[in-house]
């Protein structure tokens, strides 16, 4: 088969690779019918994810078709088409029986294009088959599945419910890339009063508003200053970090009103500065986390019955062999207009 | 009467000022029965809390008997036994409407000794009666009522329920003063597995044994050790920091596991380093407040139904008039041995 394959910082290329095997009784094998590029894959391709080994597969995210299952597998069978989350999850351990998948201490977690081979690839050995694939049901197209593997589930779960967003808040979303932008799709859920996009990029704040946010704050603009107008002086409700580095993190602990809540989502390679001197007094919650993907069925439930359509992150479309093409829109996002891009089975 | 003023930073004394009178229709006068001193009127001698102006009675912690109403005040009366609470409260404001009385942005939140005069006097007078002081019960008696004016109530609202603690819990408390010692001993409502105290001091750690830790570390001990023993290597489940510095808060984040509350309640002036390159991925919960007391009245029943006694914090009693002997003795920990001092009207 062809697979997109890491070759160590900078380095990367789709190339003939041997075909996955069932390595264990909870395995299946997944024929890739459509499969996308994250944010993350850039920052292994800069060398920030050391755990990342060369000659590793890259990719977290796919829609397929189950083609083999180990002898353990019961949920999934061979034609099933399913969805490979992001998070594997053994099922067993202690953290897996709390639903926090993310942390699985059974050798699950975020595994897949990091710790073992990835879904950048014609076919993907999935572990932990029954707790790691999602059955799709019929009238759900593969794009609009592709977009719960990461993203979806992970600004859900990571920004608005930990952020503990509810109707009538004033929610603010600094960063709308794809995260931040599916933090705002998915904070309407709880109808907030205002949501407010914060982001340098024009581009991405045209596509914040067209999915939903009511104000947006460009580079020039004051985001303190939009807030105190929509909330008499008091800040956010909720802020939502989306970007992942300390400047960003830091804002969304100054926009919050006290008793607020500052949900991270981003990916950090460095340390913030926590101003404890102003923000002891505050009553400020602030939360950190990887996805757990416990919200991935409530979201297949609401795909399937219209009340979401996540489509509208999709910018670029690509035949799968055009890998190489598809990575150097995605990275230049400024150029392209890229948020998501997929790539297809022909 | 005599009352303890603030002269500036490093300056106190016991000294005779007019009584207070009745200023608004919602002020009650409160003959100060018992008053106590707490670690943040000697940040404020120290000069570290800039609002509160030479000139000012401190104190905000008291129990007493009310002498005089303003004409709307209805839920004292003149000979009332009440608790005189930190936190005052408008009753009115968009905070106080939902609880959050601590940040009430009608006048009130922490004020006493600090923005208006305070309790450490022979009388106090206590804007927002309605809202901002307890009818005591009988059996209640003014030591136990006295914890409840400011740190039973901080350890339990900002440590223990902002930590959610939950029954089998390991809870890691670090700094054993008066404050961690009250969240050790609310940490036990919720009967968690462990509570490790953490402080050099051998006497706190003493102190936290007799109220209830089971494990403490001391100045030579490896507390991340002492709890990966007990939690098979994951790390405490609440952390609740109880000192005020970075080193502390910092701490407090190392030790607890994935998934896991970080609660602080010290009060700081420097901003601390949040390692988001380590614990973005990690699903923590990190709070911060001040208390709000809406847990008071809770709090009292459990005290007058035998099912708290706080007097344990007690270490010291004084007559009102020494006052300056009480300062000294609380001020002055290591040699003294002091946790709680009172001071009771002769």
């Amino acid at each position: 088969m062809r697979a997109l394959i890491y070759h160590g910082p900078g380095q990367r290329s789709w190339e003939e690779t041997p075909d996955p095997r069932l390595a264990e009784a909870t395995d299946a094998i997944v024929r890739v019918d459509a499969v996308t590029i994250c944010g993350t894959d850039l920052h292994i391709l800069k060398g920030d994810v050391p755990a990342v080994r060369p000659g590793t597969i890259l990719g977290h995210e796919a829609v397929g078709t189950v083609t083999a299952t180990g002898s353990s597998v019961t949920t999934v069978k061979p034609g099933d088409r399913v969805l490979v989350s992001c998070i594997s999850a053994c099922g067993r351990c202690r953290y897996c029986r709390t639903g926090m998948f993310g942390q699985c201490l059974g050798g699950g977690g975020w595994i897949l294009g990091h710790r073992v081979n990835g879904t950048q690839a014609e076919y993907v050995r999935v572990p932990f088959a029954d707790t790691s694939t999602h059955l799709l049901p019929e009238g759900v197209s593969d794009e609009a599945a592709l977009m719960l593997a990461d993203i979806l589930p992970t600004a859900y779960e990571v920004g608005v419910l930990n952020g503990r967003v509810r109707p009538g808040d004033t929610v603010a979303v600094v960063g709308a890339g794809p995260i931040g932008l599916a933090a705002i799709t998915t904070a309407q859920l709880f109808t907030p009063s205002h949501i407010i996009a914060v982001d340098p990029a024009p581009a991405r704040l045209e596509a914040a508003k067209r999915l939903g946010a009511d104000v947006v704050v460009g580079a020039g603009d004051d985001p303190a200053a939009a807030i105190a107008e929509l909330t008499g002086g008091l800040g956010a409700d909720v802020t939502i970090e989306a970007v992942g580095i300390p400047e960003t993190f830091e804002l969304c602990t100054r926009l919050v009103r006290p008793g607020g809540h500052v949900a991270n989502v981003g990916v950090h390679g460095r340390p913030a500065i926590l101003h404890l001197e102003d923000l002891w007094i505050r009553n400020l919650t602030i939360t950190t986390g990887l996805v757990d993907t416990y919200s991935t069925p409530a979201l297949l439930d609401m795909i399937a019955a219209g009340r979401l359509d996540p489509t509208g992150f999709i910018t670029h479309r690509f035949a799968m062999n055009d890998m190489a093409a598809a990575y150097e829109t995605f990275a230049d996002p400024k150029s392209t207009g890229a948020l998501k891009v997929v790539l297809s089975r022909p």
